[in-house]
């Protein structure tokens, strides 16, 4: 399949021109999916320090390590912006305050952008106070156009397919890891370019949200919680399933119930203008009042695009309504510590209507082998 | 094959103790390799704020968020600091002052903590001076013991041989992007558990030293730099060879030669206190008179162990003195633009007599099919 080519330079003027109604005099981005947005560039992220310095009003400007410069080159990066080079033994925080200005004021800085890099940076430009770039571009970013929904969207059926896949295959007495590393495989199968991460808890191990697969083996009356992505094209996929092995412990169908109710409250709460803390707060509400409120310990979702995570975090506190457009995860969970955990997820879009899932494999609690 | 437990309670003491020499009231550790090395825990780096707090003379804390208490537990962190864990709606940067003190006058913050990590810390702990962990860690961290040193050998006889299974097959009309991949299997079929980097630049290509390898066809009469890496148990490689195949273009052989003399020429001044940028001068000694200079664009080397990259960097400007037990790439090039581009790199390590290689792939060109 062939891609649109993207507008990075709508991009870097939008950008910019965000930079200046947030009141900052530049914005500073590192290597990271902000730079992969607006440039297309994907150098890797080292101990040189490389960035794009975008100015409201000006020319943006990519500053370089010589070494990677006929990579920058290659990549088109230097067709969108003036490549500035520094060899091994120059300053290239110096550089920078040279583009951006000693007398700059506010200036933002891409949130990944290591603490080493950004500890340099506030030394050279000591007059100014440094913000998260996140704070003007994450609404760019959070929502997403024809493009970016199209390869969203085929990102979460290669998951949904990876799973199908999976659950046509027997998981009782495999390890954990070695169902993980299925999963991976099946990820790249289905058309994906990269495995972000595979989640695989079983029985207790469900009731840790981030557990690392292990040597555990699934046995027949386990719960078993997986939690997936892969990557097609630089977008990303999230989905979780939790299903039964051989048997369903007896209390799972109660609880698998109320997470799925739970991920239906918060999939009908959606919809343009609405707080996403509403939507934590629909999810929040039916697990709440069957009981289990101090066991759903994470917000119901977040954001999701060329990072797993990014804007809109679905969480209490957040009054940003949400826009046509924007992707994000729902995924409410349960976890009764020493016995199992449930979680359900999947990737929603924002239409004009409501919300669209992603994601389509079965909700329903299986029994698988 | 068994690993000794690490003594992750020395290094938090060492760590703590030399936070203290350097002035530091406290040190926050992000998830990185430096809370690998410390701590033996390995969290996915997330917008959720997971930190390890080591102040002089007191103990260690770690903050994580609440979902990951599991995670931390499990991994035996847990075991090792007094965890402090935060809900979504809570404020971990608040709950890090509440263990720093809100009076500490200078910090140090792991070199790559995102930086919306440290821009909240900072608002966060508004009377201390930031300085990178690495100011305090890096002199630790750069020191092998005995068993990192094992890993580091073990690492570099995978990539020796995953080199020698390429190179036994035929390298001619295939694409970079193919002999990239077919490399990465050969790292993990060799024994790594991850693959880290596998640069292949073909003809003109290899003059970009950090070129992404692409759909380019391998030629009759191109030289190929092959630059790779891969971890195991958490220890990295990093070699680099230059090939001919089927035919060496003119020029080659005399560029070669000159490469490998300088690196040869660094190799032998490694030894116990000297300055590194001693190993530096040397290779670029050896690349100066033979009238390359300018086209050698980049450092000599970089320390390796748990990251790609660290220290000591082998560069003009760092008088570090070399000390027993470091490890570090020596990595001169010759860049021809347009043309075709030669480095030669080995990791090595400062030994009582002076310094050993830890690969021992043939330096010598080779043509190849």
């Amino acid at each position: 399949m062939s891609r649109m080519p993207t507008d990075h330079r709508g991009r870097l003027a939008l950008a910019a021109e965000a930079a200046g109604a947030g009141g900052l005099d530049a914005l500073i981005v590192g290597p990271s999916a902000d730079l992969v947005y607006l440039a297309g560039y994907d150098p890797p992220p080292l101990e040189r320090l490389t960035c794009l310095v975008l100015r409201p009003g000006s020319a943006p400007f990519l500053v370089v390590p010589r070494l990677e410069e006929p990579l920058a080159q290659s990549a088109g990066a230097a067709e969108l912006a003036e490549v500035r080079a520094w060899g091994e033994t120059e300053d290239p925080y110096g550089m920078v305050r040279g583009v951006v200005g000693g007398d700059a004021k506010r200036v933002g800085c891409s949130d990944r952008m290591w603490a080493a890099h950004l500890l340099r940076l506030q030394r050279a430009l000591a007059g100014a106070r440094f913000t998260p770039a996140s704070e003007v571009l994450g609404h760019l970013r959070a929502i997403k156009d024809k493009e970016e929904l199209g390869l969203l969207k085929r990102a979460a059926r290669y998951a949904d397919e990876a799973l199908g896949r999976l659950l046509q295959t027997r998981l009782e007495t495999r390890t954990e890891r070695d169902v993980a590393r299925h999963l991976g495989d099946l990820l790249l199968e289905t058309g994906n370019d990269e495995v972000m991460f595979t989640i695989v808890g079983a029985g207790p191990n469900g009731a840790s949200p981030h557990h690392e697969p292990g040597a555990r083996e699934i046995h027949f009356g386990d719960a078993v919680v997986m939690d997936f992505g892969g990557r097609i094209d630089g977008y990303c996929s999230d989905i979780t399933r939790t299903v039964a092995v051989g048997r369903s412990p007896s209390e799972l169908p109660h609880v698998h119930e109320v997470v799925m109710e739970a991920q239906e409250e918060a999939f009908r709460t959606v919809a343009p203008d609405v707080p996403a803390q509403e939507v934590d707060r629909a999810a929040r509400r039916v697990i709440e009042r069957a009981g289990f409120g101090d066991l759903f310990v994470h917000r119901t979702g977040h954001g999701i695009g060329l990072e797993e995570h990014e804007a809109p975090y679905i969480v209490e506190g957040n009054d940003e309504p949400l826009r046509l457009g924007m992707c994000f995860s729902i995924e409410p969970g349960i976890y009764l510590p020493g016995e199992f955990g449930v979680r359900i997820e999947d990737i929603v879009t924002v239409t004009g209507t409501g919300a669209r899932r992603l994601n389509h494999a079965s909700r329903d609690l299986v029994v698988v082998r």
